[in-house]
């Protein structure tokens, strides 16, 4: 059942909200005229009403006669999560994206960005000029950290506490549709963060309507929501036309569903598997698929099992675990949770298993931790070397440029581009963006900013972070974050955006890279050399790559697989500002094919990659 | 690894106990004489040592050198739950169940009892004089209600906190075993109801000792256990060594899991299933079978489902909807859970699928519920028509034939004993037993006692009892819930005993009612007469049955199945003291084998049993 408040056409406005134990609740209009019309309502504790209005009048509703409050489903809050909710007509935008027909989750390309700082602009509409070049790189599907109405104009967006309504400072309705609309028309999918775990802590009135929370259980944000106990079917259409909403009336692709660990849910079917069934059903109506991708700490396969198999039958996950191994390898830090990484063997893990942590002993939790994904296909997974987290999580929000020499960022790019699984990009990494990006609020509640910079600083205990933490509710802070794009054509910059791009194109167009199966991928850890060696083949095609971990030149002997090879890319070439010293185009150099060893000699950090002739 | 005192022989007795946080853990002896011995810490936080000591002896743990608190794997109290621990010798007890095999967990035919109120003694001891009369009703498990430490003398069982303790009072660690060893050398298995989603709250020490409990979560018991979070792993080690212990120590056969759905574990891999995991190893070791039977108020298949379809592999579960369904069918009861009860339709879907609500909306719960598990087999249920908390927890602890009449009785039974589920008897019912079972503890702490009194009172609210509940902590209480054993070979009651044993001869003798198979079985629900049809069939073997939940006779022509039909069994026979107007011995009575239709005047609350000739 659909909630909010729907324009219906003809001064029509249909509005339908939860409050089981409310005695009375009318819509309390305050522009273009004020006018209260009481609601009806239901058996299952629903108010409903058709009222005469036009699009754009302002309404709040009024609660027992006495409080106004916001429309928890409201599609918009132009003044902000205290403000009056604003009727919206969907049926206005016009759509120019009737080609558009969404690609195979497997072959998304995955651009990571947060409206406020992606451009200087800070809005949706900003993000369009920019569409040619992230297609240019190779990326195919961009993904929208949270954009529901959260409070003030600065945030990452997981503070949201209206979840039908967009950003008002990003471009709100009209914006994101625009965005949407030029992506579509330009081939590029749109994917979008959710937040169903929790609501934000400032203008969240919805406790206020009904039992959406529950005292049984708690998360690291507060009240953990309803998801179980009584009242909830309730609770979890409001949050299931959350995402149905998102694809009907902004035509997103896919949605990433944020910390779904906290989404803490005990009844006999798991709230994911029924977003995942109505989604599943809805696509068939609509004739296009609509995908979802879940993060969650867990390590659980089930999250992305078939439900016949007991799982939730979701299409992926985030796979944070090939970002802590790949991280930990290249910075070796070991402080918070990668003391549970570090090793070569993590990351050869993380490529043949997805997961490292597959019930093993994790130091950092005291417990087993993780399941066993290998009956899953690699393409249920996401990969990234970087993302909004692990960057913006870091006291000073250092990206990995920060912290690795150049030739490790490009083995780091390689690594991830290389896999299986599904790439993600973290905007501005494929250029090697300076600026950080760091925790910014910008919260109307002074107690409330007290306690975010209280728990920021906890937060970076667990990492020995040392010196002074930049103040989350200062502007400062957030336009720090700011990306500076003209990077992206100079220097060092240019040479890694380049690279980014030739990692894709091979990804893209060698079968044996844009092949994900399991069955025809090999692994081998050099762990001596701290040198991994990896074999992808598909239909005849076939590359082998290796990849030095080491801050140093290593020389190894290579049993070769059978057959000549062909140097695809070699980071350490001078094309990509590498060192020079690159390794032979064809191999092996001598022709005794009883004899199909190679010595290769390879430069610090660098990465090669061969194809079969 | 095994925790608590291990007594090794020649004087020797190895302590373990894991108190992570403490920076000193003595064994404190009291008697039979005075000493205090360091114990040393591990990397894991265990403290241990072996110590010169004889069986018998009673020590505290002295904690950082200041509290003598008891051991939390504690073999013995002798003293109650605030009393020292003793060291007990495993090895001195005879065994002479050598020749015992565990049967088939579906052959299982159990008899739930309590240990203080079965017999005038309240002891294992006086329990073994009556395994004979239990194994000729047709019994061949009985269940014991939880016999870990409790506080005082009288509880249900649900109140223990030495999970490893024999009660003291009911005979402790001798009284068990030999109880145990009678009933294997009889034939007759023996169930353990333990209970690892709480610990009792009077003389639990335990969180003195480390994180054994989570704030993440709640239960209706006070604090959730830690099976989750950190530590976590050695938490869960405590309970499964507990379900080892009693297997190895002493040869318990199955446990029955209380409430486990209050086993709050979000991991990767649930509790319970690494638990399955356990006892299978365990079993493989030993060469004979232990089960895992869990209670769980969820619903959930995966408590039974296999691992590779998504489950936690345990043997059984308790199916309280068939209870529900068959209570409020004969009851017309319909105040709290009763409300989602009451029509024939409901029986007849927990013949079929086990479940009621396999995910439709529950008015009581006001939620979705539960799931579908026609993919498990009838035999991984447990059926009932009464049991200790269908009875005690009722406001006066009625059994079912306080509620129906006789012949009502009877059809209780026999719908029980016909389902291709485990059938289980509570202590009692067998021969209509007039002695209500109540609710009674002996706490303490006269604080704890006014809570239990207060929350009897909200429960038995949802329920619109009236009247005068009975005292929890009240000695009369305990005593008025003693079975009166001497009823059983009188009157009425005996011939109920006899109509239950004739039915479990039945069941065991003829393969249609033996063999549970959900392919072989029909059910046919005839809604308008309040008359349930049922079919069973297996190697040419076949029954059909009716049975007639309404209260007044019916007349009802039903197509037969093709064939002589011969009747077994016919409740309202003047044998089993029913009103007479017995069916016919053979039907069809027409030999006009082209209309396989017969006409049945079915006494109120009859049920027959009929089988091809």
């Amino acid at each position: 059942m659909e909630i909010g408040s729907h324009y219906l056409g003809d001064r029509q406005c249909a509005f339908t909200v939860w409050a089981p134990q409310l005695k009375q609740v009318a819509v309390h209009f305050i522009a273009p005229e004020e006018k209260i019309v009481p609601l009806q309502q239901d058996e299952q504790g629903y108010w409903r009403g058709t009222i005469e209005t036009d699009p754009g009048a302002l309404y709040f509703y009024q609660l027992d006669g006495e409080t106004d409050r916001p429309d928890p489903a409201s599609n918009c809050q132009p003044q902000g999560v205290h403000g009056p909710s604003q009727v919206v007509d969907h049926n206005q935008f016009a759509w120019m994206d009737q080609d558009w027909q969404n690609r195979p989750l497997k072959d998304y390309v995955i651009y990571e960005l947060h409206v406020g700082t992606f451009t200087p602009e800070g809005t949706f509409e900003a993000i369009i000029p920019r569409i040619p070049e992230l297609l240019e790189l190779g990326v195919n599907a961009i993904e929208l950290m949270p954009i529901a109405q959260f409070p003030g104009e600065r945030n990452w967006g997981y503070d949201g506490t209206y979840l039908y309504g967009v950003q008002y400072s990003y471009g709100g309705v009209n914006g994101l549709k625009q965005l949407i609309n030029a992506c579509h028309q330009q081939g590029m999918a749109v994917i979008l963060d959710t937040v169903y775990n929790h609501f934000g802590p400032e203008g969240n009135y919805i406790g206020c309507y009904g039992p959406y929370f529950t005292q049984k259980y708690k998360t690291p944000w507060g009240s953990a929501i309803n998801f179980d106990d009584a009242y909830s079917p309730i609770v979890r259409n409001f949050f299931i036309q959350n995402a149905l909403y998102w694809f009907r009336e902004y035509h997103i692709d896919a949605l990433r569903l944020d910390a779904t660990d906290h989404i803490l849910d005990h009844g006999a079917k798991h709230f994911l598997q029924q977003l995942g069934e109505e989604v599943a059903v809805f696509s068939q109506q609509q004739g296009r698929p609509f995908y979802l991708t879940a993060e969650c700490d867990l390590n659980d396969a089930r999250w992305v099992r078939p439900c016949e198999k007991g799982g939730f039958g979701l299409d992926a996950q985030w796979n944070d675990e090939f970002h802590h191994a790949l991280h930990a390898l290249l910075t070796k830090e070991q402080s918070g949770y990668y003391v549970d990484f570090g090793d070569l063997q993590h990351l050869a893990k993380a490529y043949t298993h997805n997961f490292v942590y597959t019930w093993n002993f994790s130091k950092n939790r005291q417990k087993y931790h993780g399941s066993d994904p290998s009956d899953c296909p690699p393409d249920q997974f996401v990969v990234f070397s970087q993302n909004h987290d692990q960057v913006g999580n870091r006291m000073l929000g250092d990206r990995l440029c920060h912290l690795i020499p150049f030739e490790a960022q490009k083995l780091a790019a390689a690594t991830t581009f290389l896999s299986p699984s599904i790439p993600l990009i973290f905007m501005g990494e494929e250029y090697g963006e300076t600026a950080p990006f760091q925790y910014f609020v910008s919260h109307g509640d002074p107690d409330l900013v007290a306690a975010v910079r209280k728990g920021r600083k906890e937060e970076f205990a667990a990492f020995h972070a040392v010196g002074e933490a930049p103040d989350p509710q200062s502007e400062e802070t957030f336009q720090r974050s700011k990306l500076h794009w003209e990077q992206r054509y100079e220097g060092e910059h240019k040479i890694l955006w380049q690279f980014y791009q030739t990692l894709l194109r091979l990804r893209r167009e060698v079968p044996a890279l844009s092949h994900a199966d399991r069955q025809c991928l090999e692994v081998t850890p050099m762990v001596e050399k701290n040198l991994l060696k990896l074999r992808r083949w598909h239909n005849g095609s076939e590359v082998f790559c290796l990849m030095n971990f080491h801050a140093e030149a290593v020389t190894v002997t290579v049993t070769l697989p059978p057959g000549t090879w062909k140097k695809l890319l070699d980071s350490a070439d001078t094309q990509w500002h590498g060192p020079g010293n690159p390794l032979p185009d064809v191999v092996p150099t001598e022709r005794d094919e009883t004899v199909a060893q190679q010595q290769f000699n390879l430069s610090p950090y660098s990465v090669v990659v061969y194809s079969r002739l």
